[in-house]
């Protein structure tokens, strides 16, 4: 009797979890993802801010699964489906498989104006992170050559759009070099006199969070040099700053370097797969799923993680890790019932908590039961992000990195890599 | 009174040294690099095979140089020089010396054949190092992809051309990777039987070394599952393999990787400074200094290791790390008795002997009095390397790395990144 073929597409927290769970059942599992690694994301900020290396935060995917002997790892870019085949068409092949299980993600979205990427990098990959990473230190290299008082300004200008934990760590990220890491690195100019911006369309920062903490993420985030600047929105982003539209009417913000952490959307292998079953898909480009993750209708292929609208109390879950990550131990219940002819128990997403770091002794916390910030609050978001860290060996370099950092305020992985084509004095990659 | 002016152009081994040597002296120090690091780069083979971060052999130069209160640091490109006004040439401005230290190093050379450098990478900076390791990591994941055996073994036979150090460390670096780290790794190849080829041109490996070490290092590589082939002229590389010709004729090999560790030649801005100064260059490129590493009737102007054409008991030295870090820390001293109206005593390079890393336990150590291989000699290159690598912190961390490495047989950082655009089923970079 042949064993079930299982195809994991995405090897995130959902597809990567996935897997593992299916590594004890009798199914030959094929895991798809066009990068060789898994990024620890919650901890990309940090790689874009100069605190830690790539290979830090990616563990190589065939090295977490090696010792599965059922799960076959391909490095290979999906193309498309054949679901009446019940196919994946990769660009030098095809893959047939018994169930589907997609969980490719998201990706950086700016709303319709695709060209503000060039000018505003997003953060989701390892080659976004380190491109954020050239162009925050270019710019103070640029600041310290430039003799002219108003473009000097303009190179100490950072926006950051988009309040969420991921803008709220980088603005912070970016504040804690200018006055800590950099503090006597330069001749020219005082890189504490930065001006850090974090442009917000919600009246709070962290929108996803109660207002009690919010305000606290607001006050720390002062403390560390980051002006927010909450109610506004980005109607223009160029080579040289930033236009913003709020109540009270618009404003110019000259900034060389901006970023983008304002909005993200279902990766588009979600809209090839719903178009080859002829449904169709959410305003973010999500695949709504049933109890059990699958397609309505189509209990072969599943979807996990951010790629999926699963309804819970009335609402859909949030792209969040852990929701991702629950997604993903499930496929092994899930599976496991459909291999004893059970019917699946339907999943439940147990939310245990939000949190987010702001800086050096500081972090939110929201667990439900109790809210709490400051010290204790970061204490605890190290804790967590280094017992989820994948792999011992990333745990015990990041640990050993991070206290370095603490005690000497320093940041090792400080390069500007890639390609150093000079133009209008910017160190571009 | 003014303090005199004194231009460092490149951070490297020499120019870094240079810099700190006057970092204590009544002078006013610019070093200028177009990178803001200095590279460690006797490591650079362990980025390139996976062993370490960047991060790990990269020191922000603003930072080991933020204590000197007189060095200013600039990151720039030099396009050029205008000798008889004392300035050197930015992209974007220029800058007057009373002093100009020129020690920018050494670059690939393909004797002529610039067409080869798509197909065979050489190893000189961070990029260069991350593409290797993402062309060696991409040709395993290829093979595991390839159903043809003729072409699955063109994937998993490397070449790499030239042994000297950096080429013996490669191909003893990938012996590692396929006989070890990759080993329960894949399903459909069996990465231990990977060829290694290492072709030189010489008639016995590390040629630079007594010819008893060479019969050992070789002797280790073979136990790392290496085939040396000496003797053997490379007359043609293109995206399918290599051809060599030797005593017995031309031979074709079909390998999909091959590394470039054969040639290096002076950093083009050596020619333009010779050009400039109506002065000739020797054959790889150096110019010409006189016993204080001035050039004969332009004592304002040191030239500093592989840059350098410093005669030496009739010959020239070699291009080495130690020669660049001595004639940088003479700088010092030679400034000093300049700034007392003293004549610099002469430049004479201490050789404190030569010594190559072969892989695990081996490595191969000649300082004059003793030489050996083995165990001990792998002993004392790791010793070296951790005490020379700069900065504290990177040799805690790459200590830590090693060990982890030594234990597991793993190796952390084996990322394929950068562009992963998928030609003829190979994931480029």
């Amino acid at each position: 009797m042949n064993r079930p073929k299982i195809v994991i597409v995405g090897g995130g927290f959902a597809g990567l979890n996935a897997a593992k769970a299916l590594g004890r059942l009798p199914v030959d599992v094929t895991l798809i993802d066009r990068r060789n690694f898994h990024l620890f994301q919650p901890l990309l900020y940090q790689v874009a801010s100069g605190g830690l290396s790539p290979g830090d935060i990616a563990a190589p995917l065939r090295d977490v699964l090696s010792r599965y002997k059922n799960i076959r790892v391909l490095m290979a870019e999906v193309t498309g489906f054949d679901p009446v085949r019940s196919r994946i068409l990769l660009a030098d092949g095809e893959l047939d498989y018994d169930t589907l299980i997609l969980a490719t993600g998201a990706e950086t979205f700016y709303f319709g104006n695709d060209g503000w990427e060039a000018n505003a990098p997003g953060l989701k990959s390892i080659e976004d992170a380190t491109r954020i990473r050239s162009r925050i230190l270019s710019a103070f290299e640029s600041a310290e050559r430039e003799t002219d008082p108003t473009k000097r300004r303009a190179w100490l200008r950072f926006a950051v759009v988009g309040a969420g934990p991921t803008g709220v760590e980088l603005a912070g990220a970016i504040g804690e070099i200018s006055r800590d890491t950099l503090r006597s690195d330069f001749r020219s100019i005082k890189p504490e006199e930065s001006e850090i911006l974090l442009l917000e369309g919600s009246p709070h920062v962290l929108p996803a969070f109660k207002p009690d903490l919010s305000m606290m993420a607001e006050r720390d985030l002062i403390n560390l040099g980051v002006r927010t600047r909450v109610g506004v929105r980005v109607t223009e982003i160029d080579d040289s700053g930033v236009t913003i539209t709020g109540s009270d009417g618009s404003e110019r913000i000259e900034a060389r370097t901006v970023i983008w952490a304002a909005g993200v959307r279902a990766s588009s292998l979600g809209q090839k797969l719903a178009t080859a079953l002829g449904i169709g898909v959410d305003r973010t480009g999500r695949i709504g799923v049933g109890p059990d993750l699958s397609i309505p209708g189509h209990p072969e292929i599943m979807v996990l993680g951010d790629l999926a609208h699963f309804e819970q109390d009335g609402a859909p879950l949030p792209g969040l890790c852990p929701v991702a990550m629950q997604q993903g131990w499930y496929v092994g219940k899930a599976i496991a019932a459909r291999l004893e002819h059970h019917a699946p128990p339907p999943f439940r997403y147990t939310d245990k908590g939000i949190m987010a770091t702001i800086g050096r002794h500081s972090a939110v916390v929201d667990v439900g039961f109790a809210r709490f910030g400051g010290y204790l609050a970061w204490l605890a978001w190290l804790f967590l992000h280094l017992m989820y860290l994948v792999g011992f060996r990333n745990r015990l370099l990041v640990a050993m990195q991070w206290a370095m950092q603490y005690f000497t305020f320093n940041r090792g992985a400080r390069l500007i890599t890639g390609a150093t084509i000079e133009r209008d004095g910017r160190f571009d990659s």
